[in-house]
């Protein structure tokens, strides 16, 4: 996956992802992150909170996707999120109909960008230093967490 | 898929699936119900509750991996759905490394059997008749919270 420049809006967006991130590392918990966003505004934002609400399927984009609640459709959707989707959240992604993702890197988590490329889906990867540095800084701190997270603890 | 002749295991836990669903039903729900077995044991039951909640990440299988909780691993779990699992479920039960899934059926909804079996998923597909009275039930009744649970509106 090419790394793109980031524009002014992904800077601006990604920054509020990784602001929800850094609230939840904050919080002790995983340090993921995500906002859609819908014509320039943004219309969800959320955190992974496996540790705070003892909740599996708390990935970031998932806690993004229930605070946006019900929506009839997500085409004019963007969504932001600090680390690379898991093959959770990519199906969520496809299944909803989310056509742009925003992924702040993939370098601690390589996830399955390739997965929802070939599914149509329009991906850009920044390679945000912020977002490689604090989730980087999580694993050290607590690998059987995020071991826990993607289910490849043993 | 083939369609299998139920075991009394696999009629026992359906019901309970079933059973899932009818009380999302009876909420106004969509009635769709889950319960995630190991070792002959419930560790996990739920339903759909986007309409009761207004959460539409909380599709049955969803709803009931969140109630079974953190876990270090699924390597001995059977998750039993009553209607094939969407793309977004697919995903979760892939990434959870969830072995066996059982259908209750695929009329209504035929889901993404073909891409869990093709990742190492044992499906197993009942077509149960009362699984499928009752979701197309529904869905003659409420076909536009349907196609909205599915992302299908426009």
């Amino acid at each position: 996956m090419p790394i793109i420049e980031p524009s002014d809006e992904h800077r601006k967006f990604m920054a509020l992802a990784y602001a929800e991130a850094k609230t939840g590392y904050d919080e002790g918990g995983l340090p993921i992150g995500a906002v859609m966003v819908e014509d320039g505004a943004v219309v969800g934002a959320g955190h992974n909170r496996r540790v705070q609400e003892g909740d599996p399927i708390a990935h970031g984009e998932m806690d993004c996707l229930r605070r946006a609640g019900r929506r009839r459709h997500y085409k004019n959707v963007t969504l932001y999120t600090t680390l690379s989707p898991c093959m959770m959240c990519s199906g969520a992604i496809i299944q909803f109909g989310i056509p742009r993702v925003v992924v702040g890197e993939d370098e601690n988590f390589a996830g399955d960008i390739g997965f929802l490329s070939g599914r149509g889906v329009e991906v850009a990867l920044l390679q945000d230093p912020d977002c490689i540095a604090l989730m980087g800084r999580f694993i050290r701190e607590h690998p059987e967490i995020w071991n826990e997270d993607i289910a490849e603890s043993d």
